[in-house]
């Protein structure tokens, strides 16, 4: 029995709620049980140097945990001056995996910043972060998106945890399951099914290729969930995902 | 007229919404007007080395601007590896005002630190801060408060922004009225009607002292009226503070 | 009786001398009794990226105390690689408070950078620093101003720290009645009689509006006397304070 | 065909050399192509704090590229002040990995560090930092080991990049495979057989559970011709992995 | 002929103020020419982990230029949050050399800091530094020297500055001379006529061994007119240096 | 006798390896006894701002001591964010010294960075850098040489640690010997023969005039044989060191 008397393969209730603040280009607060972090998408036209001229944008992401997101409070890392190492490989792999579904030629030269800050941390909170940070990033690319040529968000894109527990492999692991799990892995994965990165991880033993592929299967499945609910809270913008808009060819343009 | 057709002695409408967190012994959302702030109120029973012995608690913020609670990104502190002077000043304010109303030794040797974090920027982030910290302290106290003696927190507390607009004094200014104010003052009260803070700043201009008299009298008014909103959420919690409990003399205790 | 039997409103002995070093535009020694700084003001034609273009100037500040200017030897800030909360709030405020005498575009496009450190600290040297970087400044601003149109600097400015003591409202505080105070207020004033700034702390205890009215009374009759100091200290220079020059139309110009 | 010739699966030449600075308790140079890892391995009997009176150890690792280790000069961190995320993320797999191999209460409250210097990098650097430090832990476990009880290495432990070139899946990038490599994936294994880290990223695309298969079945074969290299590399060492001596039992003790 | 009509060998005018500043355990006021040098002396009984129990002192220096002391202003290194290293090597020579006339043993465990601050910079301000920190150091010295045994300083110390110039060897370079000299050396003696410290520096060229020689002539002219200096300004006090008092034996003690 | 059976002016077995790494314009393994430095020169034609426009070039110098290459490990300094003062001070003095041998003008708008790695520490890491340096430095400057002028390096530079041990002066110092030694000093010397930089210390003790004398009698030996040791090292490229080649005035071309 789960500590919260989930199913093996069941994720926690998530909701996604969109335009959560005013100014962002796209505003998402995403909760998933006990886990909340606001993800917010800002575009900016003025491109860092490696950039210019290349007509090629870029995303990348920022990721922190408010002090008392937690249990225990954690050190403000502004007043540290520093960045933990935990937090810098966290909004890595942010960005990487939302980079791997935009098309940076259709972005154009601009920069999109994920910032995703968690406000209550109870497991999970990078995926929950990459799964709510998608839908932040549709919402901004739509504000900038001229109607027609390719839409520069092109697949679907969410991401889970899954891990080993004390009675083998389980979904989208909360703290406490978190804490004693084995094994612990995060997958993230396309509109299409296809893998944009897996890292597993035996923190407190060794794991199988068979372990392997019953985590992935539950991978797969909350994965697939997590976009039917994207997909869901995204409504009409939805179908713009991966879309090619034909040129306008009317007379006179 | 004002941006949002208020009058000029008028607050923006306030929310403040108890429990909006569950970690931290104390933990609000205030909300006046688009102003949104997260205050956490964490108690720590590890003092640092100046008060071991003393018998005496310490009363502490931490103040910061999610990157995207405004108009345009700010930079994240936390990547820059330093925090601005403005977030410094702001932080210690805050600090410095909510220590006028803990009695430290009721406290005993614990610390408890602010967090004072804004989701959304509409002018007044460091006196919502302050009024909304408040509530966040009071229910960490209460947690921790032994049931008789002094309760630490010896009364009330709220701070408000007055300026001179165009068309002269106004009370709790909006992002717009605060750029153009010439005049800017913060001012905080405590439930007795006493001064803790006036900060009056001629941002674009010099005032008499005719107008500071009449931006206090605005201020005090909006003080009043953003003390009996604490009150009223604080229920009958608000009646523990300034109260002193005799200690328990009774059979059997 | 105080400390040092000076009446409640008495100044501390006040001596400005201007030229203390020699590289500087502007450069004086202020002693306010045991307090001494030494503000120097430097003219940089190189302004920062948000001015060009602008044909308008900025004044900024820095603020630093030597490490055995206090009784007890402090850290060197260069040493610990950071400025305290409480050096970056003191530089704020003399930056702010110079501004608010200089016409922007009358100063044309460079920086005045105001050095204050502090050699020696008996209470009162952020007010010291302003009534003294005045002196320094208004000297730098003399020796880039072209002799015809506005003087830059448009009026008088001078800054006092007022308390509330044991025994009442008291001027000028040494450092010994600064600890002991229970209000702590620093009034920044023009020539022209208005206020500035007021900042008010009640750091042991709060204050109510007619103590908050009699500091205030004591900080004017002191602003007053230190402008009639730095007015005797600038000799003819004093007149060039706030005057506008005609435009020579002379013929063969 | 590949850059350098080689087949699919086939490793670059490795060399193993021990005991190549004289003060380490464990020193090793690893060469894997034209990629050059100075690992060291020191013990420390001051633990830090956490690990006090816990009768246990901890093994943590650092890495750092030589300013001219790559093509074109990088930046040297410590004239930056500031580690890259790379490098953050990089010291913490390391560290983690060789953990999994360490049985802690064995190794008794002593610290080791592992210290990865990359002299040279043509891809591959983390995985040949994993597999080089995993000999010169050995040696420095071996110079504190009393010589019964467990040996503190509980099996060995080896790590490989893999990734999907345009030709298909392919064992050990060099850097100009890496830098076209559709997926990259290091996979960390033991002894055993078992998994400790599988970190697999679409850097230019996604991946397929079928082609994840495929890169886990060129990563093991890798791993377990590298782990024969290490017993080799150890000689009679090799035997005290994973052993558990018989408590002497003579008389007299 | 030299810029300011001095001969080769001679000195600039200098001034030894003691008792500058009031808290300092000593404070001098050292000017050579237009360069000018605070140096205090602060004891501290506080010593760090590696003094404990040693029955040890210990001798620092810090040093720092004013942001004006120098023609252009030079940024203040505690705004930009490190020292430079021209800082670091300077306040490090100071620091070795005043070590070498103290008796760490009869100093006993405390430490001693010395605070060089530049008020103005005109060539020599290392070697002003430490002839300068050595007057403030014997005066702590004196404050904390019991009356009996050895007295903790045991010679006397100074500095000076030589080079080649444009005609040959030259003593106290003033900036503008230092700016030119093909070859720049600072020389650091005793009052029994040791060297300390000579730092000789082919800035603009080389120099042959000969050079070296009448520099080290020059210099030791310079020293032993600057200990004479040195002598006057502590008057009675010079008596202490270097002696040792015989322990009272006197009745009752 | 010394602690290797040296005699006083013996050198070190010196061993110079070009070519030690594949990306650098230069690379060098100097191995001087146990001490053990890897030098690389880097070239780059981005020159910083101070040089556009001059035609001039630079050369700078960096140090670390890799955190094992010591008996106890040292902290990295790039874990701790900030250079040490040691390393600062080294890293000057090695850029600095070989500054002297290479003509700007020939070099051009180009910068050297010269990176010394010490893999061991035992003794004479400054000295060993510099003349390890000096043939990385001849390798990367003769990889863009036009082939005719003056070639940028003009003459040859080696350094030396000299000192004073318990029997009198001292050649090369091991580390032993230099914790031991009275007096310490760094010789920097080019092929003319004379002297760039003498850095000479009375660590623990002072020294005499005389005992300078004798000890750069030990280090004029010793640099000529290690200049020697350079040009059989460089072979042909030797040659070059100091040479201009006369302007092509050939036809055709």
């Amino acid at each position: 029995m789960r500590v919260d008397n989930r199913a093996a393969g069941q994720l926690r209730p998530v909701k996604i709620t969109r335009n959560f603040t005013s100014y962002a280009e796209g505003s998402v607060l995403i909760e998933c049980g006990n886990t909340k972090v606001i993800c917010t998408a800002s575009v900016d036209d003025k491109v860092p140097r490696f950039l210019k001229g290349t007509r090629q944008g870029w995303v990348t992401a920022e990721y922190s945990l408010l002090p008392r997101s937690t249990q225990t409070r954690v050190s403000r890392e502004a007043a540290k001056g520093k960045q933990t190492g935990r937090t810098v490989e966290i909004q890595r792999l942010i960005g990487r995996a939302l980079r791997a579904v935009v098309d940076m030629e259709a972005l154009g030269e601009r920069v999109i910043t994920l910032d995703c800050d968690v406000i209550q941390a109870d497991g999970g909170t990078r995926t929950a972060s990459i799964t709510g940070a998608y839908v932040a990033m549709v919402d901004a690319v739509d504000k900038i998106f001229g109607g027609y040529g390719k839409f520069p968000v092109t697949d679907f894109l969410a991401a889970i945890s899954v891990g080993i527990g004390e009675e083998g492999p389980i979904t989208d692991l909360c703290y406490v399951e978190d804490s004693a799990a084995v094994v612990d892995m995060n997958v993230i994965r396309t509109g299409a099914g296809n893998l944009v990165e897996v890292q597993g991880t035996g923190e407190h033993g060794t794991f199988t290729r068979k372990e392997l592929n019953e985590l992935l299967d539950l991978a797969e499945a909350a994965t697939d969930e997590l976009m039917a609910i994207q997909r869901e809270t995204l409504g009409d913008l939805a179908n713009k995902v991966g879309k090619v808009y034909e040129t306008s060819t009317g007379d006179g343009e």
